[in-house]
């Protein structure tokens, strides 16, 4: 009999879900809307139902599904228990229990979203032909996850490899999201990169093709300094200093095989590699200076897949 | 029949070892000088002859050991081939196997120095009660070791916990040993204190007790920072704001139950501890911050203690 699992990758707008074989082949990807009035309680309710639909669809029984992996925005516990995503509403939450008694008992595993990514970068993307990495996703926000032995690092509060928060910025007057000052994110992030250039725009005089821009976004700041803007150059390479600066620290405490840099900053692609890696081998202790950094290949999909890759994994350990 | 294990710490310039029962209790201790003429090719039968010695001496067979630990000062590869130990005059050297072909076969584990010490503090110092930690030396130079579910992150060269050569300073313009610039052990190790301190009397004008010591130490500078001098309180809070930013970044990349902090600048007491602290917890990312930072108590013996666990672990793993 073929045996399935789920991996679910949980945002603050679309819940992500692919159907797996157990050896690791995404048979189909859907998605439904995050739903999050009323604290974020139809969300778990609504996976289910996709979940169910789907299984009877394909005439998939509930002793066919080997588990249903979960990728969460927020911080989950070793053993299970979420403990607050904002961006959903929910408070502390046992959402492998809960998702499983909706599912007629089938096995849950939760994770950290930017863990569950990593984790698929790891098995399906970029990192497949490495023992350890160190995944960045640099988006709205900066995240990571850590893979050692090829499992997640998760931390004693579920808070590991908050890479977007490293203290990196010692001059930042701005406070982060988070509530303190001078994080990552605050310089790396799509916000942080168009934060940058409003403010050097501001101090400086310098004619820069950023001045007759529509809009400032992170693509059009890496457009202008690709095709040779100093002004536009100059923000990138502050930014990129910083994501080595991190990446070293990271290379310091990890010594990972290599680095994958996810999220929608990565389409910044080689250039923006380039301006990290030579920062990162400037910092990093010299027997970490061969790590490799890469580009994170499975976009989106690398929450879901690691998700799945909880449940293969698992399988594969009994 | 009882059994035993031996830790061995090598250093620059004596061997520490001791004899433990499988249970982890210590029997013996002693010490013989690094004889490090010759690139160091005479330490491996120095160790041996003193083991056999030991063993003789208690009538204990080769039966009777299960294990030799082996901590050194440099990266070890999971396969226990040392990569360099510039202390010792070693280059590469598959030291586990050499070793254990002196022993008559007695299987023999190494790792590095400092993550011996990390383990030994976990097993059986001031970790005991915690699942994760991040160690932390700080002496002539500052390593530190990084124990996760029980085992050391040697990471994919063996440089993994190099936390004293985390990138912290920013415009540090003098060469750390390590061949970079900025290393956390730059600032806070025993000689960065004491180049800390030097600077600033150069300066300033400002009066200090600093000033009439007959030398500058660590110690002079923290008993003189203790009993109110501004100038040393003022070397010492920038010494601990550079710790506190570096357990910072470690924190929000494990997220450790607990950091020890170990090696002869922390005889400092709760008074550095305290300094850490504060910039440790308006550093690391709000779900961290509840993380003990410790003063380790196995002083000098930490790393045998290490060296010995490696062997009673693997023994309890089978």
């Amino acid at each position: 009999m073929e045996n399935y699992c789920f991996g679910v990758d949980v945002g603050g707008t679309t819940i992500k879900t692919g159907l797996f074989s157990m050896r690791g082949e995404l048979l189909e990807k859907w998605e439904i809307p995050t739903r999050k009035r009323e604290g974020g309680s139809l969300i778990l309710d609504d996976i289910a139902q996709s979940l169910k639909e789907k299984m009877q669809l394909r005439s998939i029984s509930t002793e066919a599904v080997s588990g249903i992996g979960l990728g969460v925005p927020g911080a989950v516990t070793p053993d299970g228990i979420v403990n607050k995503c904002i961006n959903l509403g929910w408070g502390v939450l046992p959402v492998e229990k809960l998702l499983s008694e909706k599912m007629a008992g089938i096995s849950v595993k939760a994770g950290n979203d930017a863990n569950m990514a990593a984790l698929g970068e790891y098995e399906a993307g970029a990192g497949k032909q490495y023992k350890s990495l160190v995944f960045v996703t640099i988006g709205t926000g900066v995240g990571g996850g850590i893979i050692v032995d090829g499992k997640p690092l998760t931390g004693s509060n579920g808070a590991a490899a908050e890479i977007g928060h490293l203290p990196v910025i010692y001059e930042e007057e701005e406070t982060c999201n988070c509530g303190k000052k001078g994080c990552l994110e605050q310089a790396a992030s799509a916000t942080g990169i168009v934060r940058a250039a409003s403010r050097l725009l501001e101090l400086s005089a310098e004619p820069s093709g950023l001045r007759n821009a529509p809009y400032l976004s992170a693509k059009v700041i890496f457009d202008q300094a690709k095709s040779g803007d100093a002004l536009a150059r100059q923000v990138v390479e502050k930014t990129g200093w910083y994501l080595g600066i991190a990446l070293a620290h990271a290379g310091c405490m990890i010594d990972p095989e290599a680095f994958i840099i996810g999220g929608g900053v990565s389409a910044a692609g080689e250039f923006l590699i380039d301006i990290i890696r030579k920062n990162y081998q400037a910092n990093v202790f010299h027997a970490s200076r061969g790590a490799q950094i890469l580009l994170a290949r499975l976009g989106n999909d690398a929450g879901m897949y690691g998700a799945a890759y909880l449940i293969i994994n698992a399988q594969e350990a009994l």
